[in-house]
């Protein structure tokens, strides 16, 4: 049996050959090393993060008098994580930060999101934020800003949501005004802002949506702005915390609702454009919480492997039952197919950056709607099969088993719906080049597996569906109908690499993939 | 828009002919009667038992000295239980019962569990165990307990898994010792006892599986015993609850630790015959199960919906976006399909008992292993799309979608897993006739709807496979697939009995279809 990491390494060497590409654009990183920066980060995620997992869960974050604790073993973790310079990986180097790929980073992201989904989850938003910054702020703010996030020494926090204003930004009422020194005064309240107020930093970066005075209404009049914790010379900035959420699962990680009260703050890009910019960071997250799926699938696979072969019922052990032998099957599957569809998004993503390939910026916008949404659903269904997998035992929380469900659950939720993940696949995405881009992934996917061919076809001839007046009613099963095809040809191709794979090849594409046959007809019956 | 209440008075009088039924057996029961008491039901469940739902999650049951505290509330809720004359809706006349039909029950069973899981699985074992001695107490055992079960002034409980014994009850180590009075005494260690301990009555009875001495090994020597919690002279039986388990969900409910140290004892039955005589209990806690499934699932609905027709998003309520229209209307389908399945198992118990038909009493041995298991599966995802359809709220526990959600997790699991009722379908209940009973099924459905056709015949198509090696294998979805194609036929009855349910049988049959023909290929392809 291959580990997360031995199969992320395979991803990252042989199937999205990151040597090959790096080697190409002049800054060749060698296979020893992918290896080595995977296994490390794998020893990280598992000797430092994993074991506190179940204590932040029972710890949760609290708010006291303003402040917000994180469980408290997170402090001296977090000092690892930066200590460690994990946080700077993929970031430029001109601000400190390795400038190794994303595809890696991706791979690290999946191992500590697998060890720990609530405390990966702020590294994760910085790694957004300094997305984000270095590409819209300006070479004043990029060099006051980017090397304490890029070090980790403060983090970032993406403030959207407002109560009346969840999927749909175009609401949004926070308001910025102009201070007499050029800057602005942020007012309003901002909901389920994670890692928003915590004890891990003594700084974070807040960006923040809101108008402009006499901002037009709706999504165009909307300006993005970064406002500190502590300003410059010490002093608290006005934005604090009003209160945290009691959610059904990643605990350790406090969802809070922010206080902008004359906070102090400066424009991030061009007014009325902070959508645009914003989305840098939400396409980063989107893929990165995609990788979480992943990680949660990962980690329910690994608990159910060690439960089923160690339990044993009926003078055997449980794994050798057949429906116990199928599930673990099933979430082995769908776990490689996500890992290595996160990987081939993150690298195109390097390709489109290191080789200025429009095609990779082009497959990459593609995919972020199916990694994000498809890779969450099935890391809530893979969570699901590890309960089952533990029986009685799997719905008591000492398992573990129930708590991977429970923090799994809000991926497919949080950085748009997965619902909204679809819209975009089939209103912006799609429309792009009529659906050429997605033919020629199936096209592909048939060519590395014939036996794909007829699960193609059938998601190919919902496409025009999706492009006129159905696309809306039918996108959701659409996505998960790509996301499948697609996940199929990149086991395929983890099976070409490596024969250890090849079971897990014929299960999906024999017994999975009538699935995505069923989600294009569902889609195509609006 | 149709309530519960409304589809389960439709099913009982329209679709499963309750009236016809009763009639027939010369203990006619009117529409009205009908109507009045799930009327009736519907209103206790909603007034009495719903409000206090989220406080007993929250509170949840905790032992304290040896004691079982359940949540506050559920002490004079019980009351009201008791007083309304509930728990003897469906029990013998000639034990104080009502005696009416068992699929009346289930309606009832439905409604109180979708208003609290936790608090309605007490009646609910009550309930199993009346019918298990109905059918195997000696007279005497039968006038010293029944009446009290079936007053619900006593509650009864199933004594089955120990640590080393879960799925497979082989393996049970509890011993029995004969007394010098003809009785015996218990000792032994029982785990996931659901109300095993708890404050609402003084008494219960404790049903037991256990090994007289020098009994075989493996599930021929196992034998049953009754063992009340308080004796016939005031004394404390040597029974205790040694723990409770944390739960993920059903935190009202206490799942204990049950501790036999010499407890007195009565055999029921013959001995070593304890398991046939479980089976009376657990075939109908398996129904019962299947509609908690329902419950929970007509729960998260109604939750979804309320909440979908009042929050906005872009200037509309979010139910006008396809995709929540969708999710909502996936929900609304295999609710529908589960309630009237779990209607017509029921039915099917009351048809065998009335009118002493073999025929019936095959169809309920094999509805029932799709009902717990299809319902309950069905039950979890449309939690799961409840908790979607809230968003970000759904994930906080205020919403109590996220509360749904961990409930329902356990109902695939307890009273035997989904994989287990699988194994009983493909290598018990479909060998009996050579799945003729099944293509009976299979053909009435598609009499119904010829839509079903094409997803009947993979069904069938799949039969011989799971006759064979193939079996075990590929249960668990084949079961799946019997579930879609026997749902989609009772929405078809349903929508010819109530042109409001078209809508949903259009859905049914054109979207969700397709996937009985993912899952029995899933089957096939072993």
């Amino acid at each position: 049996m291959t580990t997360a990491a031995d199969d992320l390494i395979l991803g990252l060497i042989r199937i999205v050959d990151l040597p090959g590409l790096t080697a190409a654009a002049g800054q060749p990183l060698a296979a020893e090393d992918i290896e080595a920066v995977v296994r490390e980060a794998d020893r990280f995620a598992r000797e430092a993060i994993a074991p506190g997992w179940q204590t932040a869960d029972r710890a949760g974050a609290r708010l006291e008098n303003g402040l917000v604790r994180a469980p408290e073993h997170y402090l001296p973790l977090y000092g690892q994580w930066v200590e460690g310079g994990w946080q700077g990986l993929a970031a430029p180097e001109a601000h400190g930060g390795q400038g190794l790929p994303h595809a890696l980073w991706s791979a690290v992201l999946e191992l500590c999101s697998a060890a720990d989904m609530s405390f990966t989850l702020c590294p994760l938003l910085t790694a957004g934020a300094v997305e984000l910054l270095a590409h819209h702020a300006t070479p004043d703010q990029a060099e006051r800003w980017l090397p304490e996030l890029v070090a980790g020494r403060w983090t970032g926090t993406m403030c959207l949501t407002e109560p009346q204003a969840g999927s749909d930004l175009s609401r949004l009422r926070a308001r910025a005004e102009p201070a007499p020194d050029g800057s602005w005064r942020l007012f309003g309240q901002k909901i389920f802002i994670s890692w928003g107020e915590h004890d891990l930093t003594e700084n974070t970066l807040h960006l923040v949506l809101a108008r402009l005075p006499g901002a037009e209404a709706g999504s165009r009049g909307i300006s993005l702005f970064a406002a500190p914790r502590l300003l410059p010379d010490g002093r608290r900035n006005a934005v604090s915390c009003g209160g945290l959420e009691h959610k059904m699962g990643i605990h350790g990680s406090p969802t809070c609702i922010m206080l902008f009260d004359g906070a102090e703050a400066e424009l991030i890009g061009a007014p009325h454009r902070g959508l645009q910019a914003m989305f840098a960071m939400m396409n980063a997250a989107r893929l990165a919480v995609g990788v979480q799926g992943v990680g949660q699938g990962a980690r329910a696979l690994a608990m159910a492997e060690t439960f089923a072969a160690t339990r044993e019922q009926g003078g055997k052990t449980i794994d050798q039952y057949p429906d116990v032998a199928r599930m673990l099957a099933e979430m082995r599957a769908t776990t490689l197919a996500g890992r290595l569809l996160a990987l081939e998004a993150a690298a195109s993503l390097d390709r489109a950056r290191l080789l200025k390939s429009p095609e990779a910026e082009a497959r990459l916008a593609l995919l972020t709607p199916i990694v994000k949404a498809w890779c969450t659903d099935r890391g809530v269904e893979a969570a699901s099969l590890g309960v089952q997998v533990h029986g009685g035992m799997g719905f008591c929380e000492d398992a573990g088993a129930a708590q991977i469900l429970r923090d799994a659950r809000i991926a497919p939720i949080y950085e748009g719906t997965n619902g909204i993940q679809a819209l975009d696949l089939v209103t912006r995405k799609l429309p792009r080049d009529g659906g050429a881009l997605l033919r020629t992934l199936l096209a592909e996917a048939v060519l590395v597996a014939p036996a794909i061919g007829q699960a193609a076809a059938t998601v190919e001839q919902a496409i025009p569906a999706m492009l006129g007046a159905g696309g809306p009613v039918g996108a959701s099963r659409f996505l998960d109908a790509c996301g499948w095809v697609l996940g199929a040809a990149m086991v395929a191709r983890a099976a070409a690499a490596d024969p250890a794979h090849a079971a897990t090849r014929d299960i999906f594409l024999r017994r999975l993939l009538p699935r995505a046959i069923a989600a294009a007809e569902e889609a195509m019956a609006g």
